[in-house]
Order: structure tokens, then C-alpha cells, then sequence
């Protein structure tokens, strides 16, 4: 069918809406994932669909087999970092997730999973048909969850269905509070019941270190463009070999009549998966990740440093566990709230006051509480942060203590 | 883990092993997705992770309401470019097909399917637990289907199992030989029997005009980077809104203890699915798509100038439908395995004389038989390919008629 001229020129020229490198950006998800230099680089050299499969091997014709570029010896590196066997990019930490519940369980299974989980553990659960028993949280204001509760879990799953739930997932760093999760804990208790582990390390590996032997995960998930300065969309899957046989099982299906069988691909991956520009940003950008992770304790103070100092204003405070020990935070901001009760722009108005200092990613229109990133930034930039709220804070004539 | 440096050193500078701009490629899958200028301005802009969702509307956080960029507007504007209702993009064309099976369909169903399906059709089918029925071909030198047998194959499953096949599945243009199939035919016999029809058109669609309500098609399915000059990994799914319900079905899987839902995110796309760079080409190249679907009937004139030629070289024949309807082409090239039996580099000696002539993309080795694609080529390059097989066919020896 033929579109209006008019309707195509919508799509030419795209641009963000702001220019990164003049502003601040402290969305919550986005600080992982900006780009290297070297990431830049590489995606315009293999911004083609299929560049990456110059040198794909006719008889395998599997991503994981190409050496040039060296996509293989990438996912050895790549396992080896993580303290795993095994790693697969995939299209999304979801589809890791998903792969993974679906390669270990059958429909009906359970799922014992943390109430801090992202919704997509929740829905890659749903597509394998596998059912969920969450792990409570101590609610307000820590958000802490009860890793011993994993157990009982098990049990629970145990009484009800006679056997074993499919697999154990736990949020390293989850998504609302920043709270970090002891792994080991639920580590020990996978092993005991001998249920395989899922830690799933969205927020955290690309980040910060992340050993899946050392706390007993037997699979790591991740996100490339959350933690990995890595275009999207891109997910890691590493897992222990003792789990290689059921979650990279090759393709049984055969046709009726000519018989033809894919008995080298690898099922959950339905073949080959995140080819191109997700790929080769997470390859380049990997020495720089290789690097950074060491330097997760200064990020760490950074963000402690932007909670104090932001707690200092009347009505601002903290939620999840205290001290941070990760950057993602969640703030509940009383405070502004007031302020926006009788601004003209409601809750707007923080958006604009921050845009007005160079500085996005606060989601506009909240103001009863927000979430916020500093991955990355200088002490410059945090300073300057909060400088930015303190002069809003001041100008609305809320208290600094 | 620790990453020994020289180890990191092999991700930096990545390159592709020949420069695009220097050399003819007719590798088979990538002539339809070699970026657009548009892209490649595009890509840098929203390289970053998740540039794309600056604008995620927070109530309902789905990819398909972000207005700016105007991704909601590409959804409509592509699924009315395929004649279809409804699109998604997601992020393979194997994907969009998995998941058109596991919403369709139920464990042990079946799917029938042409027996020149790509192999991603059947791993679809498998991740979806169904079985496939295959339609058969008539083998050499045509391997032209027997479109009509979908009707016989439908009854068989009936027979076998009291109930209709979940859905059909037919290659609108096989990566074998490159055979344009008459989808009508089989669009009819979908209707006749109340069966959903999936056209995979991953070679053909964002290269030639596809009609999806033209020919019947149910579902529509296509790859960005193979064919509509986007990044890796691309997939498009596009459907009548009579199965809106069933393939956008949303999530209901609820937490036992928290009660968390999800009812606004799409349980086939696992919420959200490609963000970032393969997205964003998809939509900066849609415009120069849609104007070069128009130009199909020239891309097809130089292929069968091409094919004509070639087969006057001595033992060189087109395998698949005649006269080639489609650009992507399989020969059958005795003559030049005839050489390379003796020749020092064996089969290797073609890819050698191809290369030092700046033409790339014929599988390094093969000999025997080769798949070349022309689209997009300049009648200048067809030619120039044209003249290059003839030298080498003339310094071997091989006769010219």
C-alpha cells in the first residue's frame, strides 16, 4: 500500500530529544547503557543487518561459531567474566529468562521467584506456562526482601504439586528500590534443594562485579543496554555446563516428509539470535566494562554522597535498604509534591526546573516520588545535581537542613 | 572474573573484513538490509540503549504508545505499507513467527508448512511444541510446490487428529532457490477452512510490493535486516484484527502473594521488544523503502539479465522456478567445480578470483553450487559481476556460447 508522502516524512531526520552529551541524564535505566566511544565506533562499521555473518561457518551456520569477528571467543570471554561456563547473547534479558523457564520447566511447573521482580520475569514465566510463588518483602520503607523465605517456598510448591519447583529467580539489583540482594543465601538453598538458581543481574553484571560461581547461580541473566554500554536490544544467558544439555538443547523437530532436521541449532535460541549492531556494541564496549566494574565502589559513593545530601531537604527521603549499595535509588519527595499541589504545571514543574539546568530522566509529571541513576557520572555532575535541587528546593521555599 | 588484556585487546578496532563501499557484495541474505543513509544518521543518534524510550508514556510503559520518536505512528503507517491492520516489530522474523505459533496453537498441534521453509519456520514450530506437516516440492530442477497440497495436508491432519492444524505457513520466497510462490492459492484455501495463514515474507517484503489482504495472509511476518535495510536483529509481525485478541493476548499471570498484574503488557512480545538501533533504522529507512518496492520490476530485469548470462558459461545453469521472479538466485556451476578439482586452492579458487576482483559474498569454498543476490545492484555492478564471471569462466578455460 502506498503512505502519504507526509506521513513518511515523519521518520526522516529522527532525533532524540535531547542532545546526551549537553545534558545530565539520570533515567534510572538508561545509565548503563550508553554507548562507548569505542561501541560508536563499531556500530556504524557493522550497522548492516547481516555484517556480522561475513564469516559465518556454512556447516554450523551458528552465531556462536563465528570467529571474525570474534563472536566465539566473545562468549568465552564472556562466560569467564560473568564466573560461569556458558554464555549466549540474546535478543533481551527477558528472553533469557524466558529460555531459560522454558528449557527447565513444563507447563504448570512453578517458578519461585522474588516480589521485587521486574514484570518480565513475571511474563517470561507466563509465556513458558509457568506459574509463580513469590518470596515477600518487608514492605515500606526498605523493601526488604526475606531470602530465607525461599525455602519455604520450595516447600510450599513441594506440598501442592508433589514435586519440585523448575527453577529458583532472583532480582540481583531490583528495579524500584536499588536494593541489592544477598545471593549467596538463596545460592545455598538452590543447591540444597537442588533447584537450579536464575540470578538475574539486569542492574548489576556490566556494572558492577558479578561471580555467578562464587554466590552458586547456575544462570546468570543480563541486559546489554542496561549494564553493558551496549545498543539494545541485547540480553546475556551464561549458565553452568552442568545445565548445557537441558537449556542449549539442539531442535528434535524433523519434517514428515522430506525428513530435513536442524539437529545443530540450539532451540531456545531458535537458531541464531542478536546478530548486528546489539552484538557488536556489547563486544566493543566489553574492555571498558571489563574495567569499570572495578571502579563500582566509587559509584557507590557518589550515589551514598546524592542520598545525604538530597535527604537534607524538608520532605525528601530515601526508600529501599539504607546505605545504597546501588546506584539505582528511589526517592519519595513529599516535599515537591506540595510544591505541585498549586504550581501551574502540576507535576510537571520538576521536570522543567531540572530541564532548565541541563538535566533530564526525572520522569515528568511524578513528584510524590521518583527514581534516579548517578552510573557513571562524575563528582562534578553529582555535585552539580544536587546543587540543581537544592536551587529548585530553595526557590519553592521548601527547608534545607 | 579478570580478563587478561590481550584477550580484551580483540575487541577493539572491530572491523569487517572488506569495506562495503569498496567491494560488490552479492551474499544472498544481506542485499536487503544494507543501511539507508537515513539509518546510518539514525543509528548514531540512538545508538544508546534506551534512547528509544525517553518518552515511554509511564501509565502504560509499552513500546508501541512512545509518539516521539513516532514509533506508534511506524506501527500503523507499516502494518498499512503490508496491507495488514495491526503491526509489532519484534526482534527476529523467526521470533514473529514463534510467536504467531504459541498463540495460535496448542503443545501437539500442527502447522502445515511448505518443504522449502527456511529452517527458523521449524524451530519455530518446535520452541511452540508443534509439529509441522510439510507440503511437498518437485524437487530438481524447479523445486517448485505444490501449492494445492495444502488442502490435502489439512485434511491429513484432520484425519489424524479430529481438528484443524493450528495454521499454515507458507515462504512467499524460499532462501533456496529464491522461488516467488503464488500465495493466493494458499490464501484460498486458509479461508476454505477457517485455518490463520502466516506469509513469511522475510525475502520479500520491503523489496517488492507484499499485499497482505491481497493474497489472504493472516499474519504477515518479514526481517528487517534481511530485507527493509535495518540493523540486526529486526522482525515484523503484522495481523488482521480478527487476530488481535489472540496474538496480542495480554499477560494474566498474577503473584500469589503481591496479586502484581500485568494486563497491559503484550505476553507474546514478553512487554517490550526492540528498542534502539535495529528500530530506528527500520523507521529512518522506511521511507526509501516504500519508494523502492516500486522499482521491484527493475531489480527483477537484472537478475534474468544476469541469470542469461551466466548460463552461457559452459556447465552453469539457474536452479529453481524460471524465469526468476525474485533477485536471490542458486546456480548449479559444474563447470567451475570442474576446475577447482584441480586447482591448488580447490574450491576456494572462485572466492579467490572473485575477491582479488572486488566482488564478495559467494560462500568461500563452494564450488558445485552457489546462491548470489542481486538486488540493489546498479545495471553497472550487474554487468561488472557479469564480466568478472566471464574472465575467470575464459582463464580457465571453460567455454562461453
Amino acid at each position: 500500500m502506498k503512505i502519504p508522502q507526509d506521513r513518511l516524512n515523519r521518520y526522516i531526520g529522527l532525533k532524540r530529544d535531547f542532545a546526551e552529551e549537553e545534558y545530565i541524564n539520570l533515567q534510572p535505566i538508561q545509565r548503563g547503557g550508553i554507548l562507548t566511544e569505542e561501541a560508536r565506533r563499531a556500530i556504524l562499521e557493522f550497522g548492516d543487518g547481516y555484517s556480522t555473518c561475513d564469516w559465518c561457518p556454512p556447516k554450523t551456520a551458528r552465531l556462536d561459531m563465528i570467529t571474525d569477528p570474534p563472536i566465539q571467543q566473545f562468549y568465552q570471554d564472556l562466560a569467564e567474566f560473568l564466573g560461569m561456563d556458558i554464555a549466549r547473547v540474546v535478543t533481551r534479558c527477558r528472553e533469557a529468562k524466558f529460555i531459560a523457564f522454558r528449557m527447565l520447566g513444563r507447563p504448570g511447573d512453578y517458578v519461585v521467584l522474588d516480589s521485587t521482580a521486574h514484570y518480565s520475569s513475571y511474563l517470561a514465566a507466563d509465556l513458558a506456562e509457568l506459574k509463580v510463588k513469590e518470596v515477600p518483602n518487608g514492605g515500606a520503607p526498605e523493601f526488604r526482601l526475606n531470602l530465607d523465605a525461599y525455602a519455604e517456598k520450595i516447600e510450599e510448591v513441594k506440598r501442592e504439586t508433589g514435586k519440585l519447583p523448575a527453577a529458583l529467580l532472583l532480582t540481583h539489583v531490583d528495579y524500584l528500590y536499588g536494593n541489592l540482594n544477598e545471593a549467596k543465601v538463596v545460592g545455598k538453598i538452590a543447591k540444597d534443594y537442588g533447584v537450579p538458581l536464575i540470578l538475574n543481574c539486569a542492574y548489576t553484571a556490566g556494572v558492577m562485579p558479578v561471580d555467578g560461581r562464587e554466590v552458586g547461580a547456575d544462570i546468570i541473566t543480563s541486559s546489554g543496554h542496561k549494564s553493558w554500554a551496549a545498543s539494545a536490544p541485547t540480553g546475556i544467558l551464561a549458565l553452568e555446563k552442568s545445565l548445557e544439555e537441558k537449556l542449549l538443547a539442539r531442535a528434535k523437530i524433523e519434517g514428515d516428509l522430506t525428513k530435513r532436521k536442524f539437529g545443530q541449532k540450539e532451540l531456545g535460541m531458535l537458531g541464531c539470535t542478536v546478530m548486528g549492531a546489539p552484538l557488536i556494541t556489547l563486544m566493543a564496549s566489553f574492555p571498558e566494562v571489563v574495567r569499570r566494574v572495578e571502579r563500582w565502589g566509587e559509584e557507590v559513593e557518589k550515589v551514598r554522597y546524592l542520598v545525604t545530601e538530597l535527604e537534607k531537604i524538608e520532605g525528601i527521603t530515601q526508600r529501599g535498604m539504607k546505605p545504597k549499595m546501588h546506584t539505582l535509588t528511589h526517592m519519595e519527595t513529599d516535599g515537591f509534591y506540595k510544591v505541585s499541589e498549586t504550581h501551574k504545571r502540576k507535576g510537571y514543574f520538576l521536570y522543567d526546573e531540572l530541564r532548565a539546568r541541563k538535566i533530564v530522566g526525572i520522569q515528568p509529571g511524578l513528584t510524590k516520588h521518583f527514581k534516579f541513576n548517578t552510573y557513571g557520572l562524575t563528582w562534578e555532575q553529582v555535585k552539580y545535581v544536587k546543587d540543581a535541587f537544592f536551587e529548585i528546593a530553595g526557590k519553592y521555599g521548601m527547608k534545607i537542613s
